[in-house]
């Protein structure tokens, strides 16, 4: 491993290569996207939450001028689509949701496409509706698919995707535990919040090849479900290339491909013009998918010193009425559940549900922050029913280096323990113990997610090419997907670190699949690890192409010669020296010439969980602790946070300004989960789809965050990196919940944790006591 | 080599794949591109030829509502620029020609723009001006430029770029032979007519980097260009990223950087915006380069049996007041002058000069057609003087398979004589010698260009990078430029014909210079030469690689394995295979995956001129004859062409659909310099800036072109393929001017051929006979 004095670049706090265009207003999103002869989609959605379609008059929309196509399920082939192929582009014979997309129209410009979708009158047969995940699974409950994707008939609304987990013997814990505790969670709808609303423009070419500029997190995999979609229109086999514009924020919303993206196709294929789709921001909160919620009950015991003996976890999953990637997050669900501490006995089962609720998709964290809640909460609860402060608690049972966990898991660094000591230390944890303050409270919370890539599909990997021109401009084409994280700065600080150039040398290349190769896309924390990692290795063949066009120049071996900002010398003479844009000019322009390019395809040696869901899905893992101070009022209930430390172990920052980007944005969406956020339904209906009434955080709620950065210097990672796109995010709702607990005594075992919940927590409280 | 009934793609007349695109408008030209913020930008031209600038008032100009920036020479530092360094992008001190760029403006739309130029007051003091480029050799001429790009005085208006070629003794063949003819020559400024106007799109990122979108034939010479000019801005080291949009035309308009551009680059530097400036069709004729206009002296003789003994040049060509790529034109002009037929001995002479015309160009042809009509012309007189049918003539020195000629040209293979063979058989030639009609003529010419590549560049290479993905889709990332010959189909049949798929599989990526490798430009007729050559290479890696995949996972060898089709087999027992898709999808999604990609840079083994200008400057040679039958209206002088024959030695059709449509191009395009296109200046002046007065030939005047192919199978080509872009238009005005004077016995010597010479022509004769 490189030693830290000898990085230039990595390390260093370079401020976003992206951020002035978009600061400045010059970055391109995909509203700002327009094409020669573009046609404005617009849907027409259900407003009845479960009814069969009796019937679709869409004559007086086909008659408005202006529009150039409309469609219904009746005039398109049956093509089932979604991570379960239960869904329909348009629907057909019924509705499940609100929101079911049972019209598109095309037209010359939105508003006439808005207009033409009310003048759109469909008949409905109400159908009864079911609303509640454990109602949904009693018998005799409406049944929302009545066959699945194999078209055999559905006998209940569970998902035929069982999540099975047995580590150890957890009935023998269980009974070898000295204290043990049982209690009931549950986390509610939350929506991502991008500030850019959803949208896409998809065109055909006159031999029906397929562009389709997208904001998507996973082209590769989209550019696969576009292709087989294609096939069902007959277009077998054809060209689908996805090009990407700036993206306004992904937080997972991206990890599937939506119905307005196969609509859109539709209507570009049926009008051979490029069509163009955007969501107002009420659609983006009624039509897209948020956060899965989910229902937990979890018990935990510990012996006589407090250690550990097993956790045990049931959890239900609102699917929604339909299935997207989200109905996988049990697999990472997984990770804190056997792994957060070192427990010897787990058991897991997570059963999704079909409900006629909006449907629900992954978010950041992929399940973790929602396990960790109930895990973390129910730590406190264990470590006061042992009498153990919940830090000692923690300490007393936290990961170690080298470990292999109960789920196999094969822990390489482990900075858990520092992170966990310096929260407590920053948060002045035995002086608020020795002097508790009236309303009150602190709060742990810790984190183990994955840091080494995830490997939740085939192939974790990830394709880059490198080029170097006569100037020495390296040019980096990469299958990575930026949504906002610094993708591309990270990739140029570590090109520029290991080929021997400036940062600002560096043009990284991403966004088209016929150009960039395959990448598995953005999620899991995994983009910097991987692109790292593929950087390092295709950077270090573009090195040794360079020095040994140099060597015969400067008559000297290359083995003896090395490459740093900009210089190619000898490592026994640094005089001995020539510039590289003059070493590649020179190679360049000698007879028969060169140009000079390098390749690497990075698949890290992580493993796909085994059948019983076992095996070392990461490379490496990030940990992390949060704690924070909160003061309640007990009037009202408000919660301020007076001080929040979020220590993280991230292998090595790569570029700490970057990571305490990740590190406040996470703490923000962590703290909104925990205390504001909600998508509110009302008998599947959302209440709230603007940002009046849905309370994300804002400026004006900046929290005191102090990071902590951990540095053990991974040998998995790049420079010694672990991702940490989304550990943030992970523990702030137990903290918060723990330290509310600590203030006035009040534990809440539902998110958001409102005022009113802490009120109604005070009064029963009293009324208990008094 | 491969044998033809093997191939599958190469050899088909496959329609150019963005033909659709193009036709239903959906291709992106310059003209369709905008930017948000992007301002308009407007040229200030000089309204004197030749003048001292005394003062610039832009003040009503700057005042403008709307305008936000303009600029004159006195705002910006001097940056020498262009082919020999004498020009500015906007002149200081004095203008030497019309159309001088005094002052520039950028402003909201380009209505504004213009409004500003008009307010912009320029007094000058005018200097005596010279149009004629003898004149302008004579002492005490008008010196254009006071000083050289070095900075020293410069004594005269000949260019200090002397092109002198010896071979063997001419004064010696001269006096050795039995014929001798001499004559004079000359032709006029011919514009190439591009559809697509000129135009680009410059623009500046937040921290200097430059992204020009452009519509050049030279990407990387251009991003050399302008990154020494913004090294002169104080921007040394920045990124210039070239981005093309489609191309409406080259035809040799496009190789060097041009003023406008450089002016666009100013505004957008000063302004901080997206600057487009784009030409009017007035403004492309009056301020874009035409054709370089030359004077020919030229001798010949032969010996008592006709067999040619010497050829004798001295040209004059008018490079007008700057210094484009144009003045290297006699570095191509000299492929006919010393090989065209077997001349043992040749001299060569030529002489650029500086007039107060408008500057001028390389265009199609890069000087050969001009070159080629005095040739072709004398060697009809020496035939007549020899008394020798001038088809007999041609063929007794035609070249032969295997010769080298007098500048040391390697010829490979050859196949003039069947050119002029085929032609003289499909006119009637011999029943014509037999029966001539009445006003009717026959005429040949015939042509020698370079067809393997020609090194007028340090690098004559061509860098591709191929990528397959997951579903056998094969993208080429080609440094190519695509002027509308086709060159992406032929990339795309060659690739499809060595890797084994289908041309729809292949995706041709192009027009970005951070993606795409390097490559010199098209030019000389070479890029399907260049690019067909390093697809073949890159491609048989990229099959390679395929093939020891699917070695292990058919359990054959890889060396018994072969790909076709997109379907991988067993040499042996062809039954035995597996489609390319699932080879590579197991493949990728094996363990630590991978991802498939090859490169090559093909740089042909041909050499520079050396000191003498000699040297093996292509590869290959291409070789052709045209021959027309022609009817001449002695009223009226009129000429129609009755038949158009044209046979190119193509060394092997890869698209013949293709390879046709460049003949019938050429041909519309040589007869048009034959007979009716001329830029008619009046004391450098344009007269005729429209196509109501410029006169190209349209669908109207289409001919009765007959192609002829043959194909040797030149082994340096791509499946034998030599270039074929430039030859049809060489040697089409000598043919016709043969025809003319073998109907009505008058020799025009100077082009065009309008109704008026030949009337002139007519009358001289009959005033001479009656």
């Amino acid at each position: 491993m490189t030693r830290d004095r000898e990085l230039r670049y990595v390390g260093r706090p370079i401020p976003k290569m992206d951020a002035a265009q978009k600061v400045a207003g010059r970055a391109q999103y995909i509203q700002d996207l327009k094409k020669p002869g573009m046609l404005h989609g617009a849907i027409k959605y259900s407003d009845q939450v479960h009814a069969r379609i009796l019937s679709i008059d869409a004559s007086r929309a086909r008659k408005l001028p202006g529009v150039k196509a409309v469609l219904t399920g009746d005039d398109i082939p049956l093509i089932p689509i979604g991570f379960m192929k239960d869904n329909l582009a348009l629907k057909k014979g019924k509705v499940r949701q609100y929101r079911d997309e049972v019209a598109a129209v095309a037209a010359i410009n939105s508003e006439i496409a808005r207009e033409a979708v009310d003048l759109i009158q469909v008949e409905y047969e109400p159908l009864p509706a079911v609303f509640d995940p454990e109602e949904a699974l009693l018998p005799g409950a409406p049944l929302i698919h009545e066959t699945d994707a194999k078209g055999g008939p559905n006998k209940s609304n569970r998902l035929k995707l069982p999540w099975n987990l047995v580590c150890g013997d957890v009935d023998a814990g269980r009974a070898a535990s000295t204290h043990v505790v049982e209690d009931r969670f549950s986390t509610t709808w939350v929506a991502h919040c991008c500030l850019g609303a959803s949208g896409c423009l998809a065109e055909f070419d006159l031999s029906g090849n397929l562009t389709m500029h997208s904001i998507t997190q996973i082209p590769y995999l989209a550019q696969n479900d576009f292709g087989a979609f294609l096939a069902g229109l007959g277009l077998e086999g054809k060209n689908v290339r996805i090009l990407s514009t700036t993206i306004g924020g992904g937080f997972g919303s991206k990890l599937d491909t939506h119905v307005y993206e196969f609509i859109a196709i539709l209507l570009a294929h049926k009008t051979n013009k490029p069509v163009r789709m955007i969501f107002s921001r009420e659609e983006e909160f009624l039509a897209q998918a948020p956060r899965q919620p989910t229902r937990i009950r979890i018990a935990q015991g510990c012996d006589q010193y407090g250690r550990l003996t097993f956790r045990d976890v049931d959890m239900i999953l609102d699917n929604g009425a339909y299935t997207s990637w989200g109905a996988t997050t049990p697999s990472v669900m997984m990770v804190p559940i056997s792994s957060l501490y070192r427990v010897p006995n787990v058991r897991y089962k997570a059963t999704c549900v079909y409900t006629n609720n909006l449907y629900s998709q992954a978010m950041r964290g992929y399940g973790n922050p929602q396990a960790t809640f109930a895990i973390e909460s129910i730590t406190d609860q264990l470590a006061e029913a042992a009498g153990i402060d919940p830090l000692e608690f923690r300490l007393l049972n936290v990961n170690q280096p080298g470990e292999i966990t109960p789920q196999r898991f094969r822990v390489t660094t482990c900075g858990l323990r520092e992170c966990i000591e310096g929260v407590a230390d920053k948060l002045g944890w035995a002086e608020h113990r020795k002097n508790p303050k009236k309303a009150r409270g602190f709060g742990l919370g810790s984190l183990i997610h994955v840091g080494g890539g995830a490997r939740v599909y085939k192939s974790d990997g990830h394709g880059m090419i490198m080029r170097v021109d006569d100037f020495g401009k390296v040019t980096v084409i990469t299958g990575g997907v930026e949504i906002g994280q610094g993708l591309e700065t990270i990739i140029a600080q570590v090109t520029a670190e290991c080929v021997g150039v400036l940062p600002e040398d560096i043009t990284v290349v991403k966004g088209d699949t016929s150009i960039c190769p395959w990448d598995v896309g953005t999620h899991a924390s995994r983009a910097a690890f991987v692109s790292g990692n593929a950087a390092l290795a295709a950077g270090a063949k573009l090195k040794r192409k360079i020095l040994e066009l140099a060597g015969p120049m400067m008559r000297v071996d290359p083995k003896d010669l090395d490459l740093r900002d900009r210089m190619v010398f000898s490592t026994y003479d640094p005089e001995e020296a020539m510039p590289l844009d003059k070493v590649l000019r020179k190679a360049h322009f000698t007879a028969q010439g060169t140009v000079l390019t390098a390749e690497h395809f990075y698949d890290p040696p992580n493993e796909m969980l085994d059948k019983e869901f076992k095996g070392n899905l990461s490379c490496s893992y990030a940990y992390g602790a949060t704690g924070v101070e909160v003061e309640v009022d007990e009037e009202t209930g408000q919660v301020e946070i007076l001080k929040y430390i979020a220590a993280h172990d991230v292998g090595r920052a790569l570029n700490p300004l970057l990571l305490k980007g990740q590190v406040y944005g996470a703490a923000l969406m962590g703290t909104g989960m925990a205390l504001t956020e909600q998508l509110v339904l009302k008998d599947g209906k959302v209440q709230n789809d603007n940002f009046l009434d849905y309370k994300i955080l804002t400026a004006l709620d900046a929290l005191p965050v102090e990071p902590i950065l951990v540095e053990p210097v991974d040998e998995a990672g790049p420079y010694g990196a672990k991702g940490v796109g989304e550990p943030g995010c992970v523990p702030v709702a137990p903290a918060i919940a723990n330290a509310i607990y600590d203030a006035v005594g009040v534990r809440i075992r539902d998110l958001p944790i409102t005022p009113e919940k802490i009120l109604a927590g005070l009064k029963k409280k009293r009324g208990g006591t008094l």
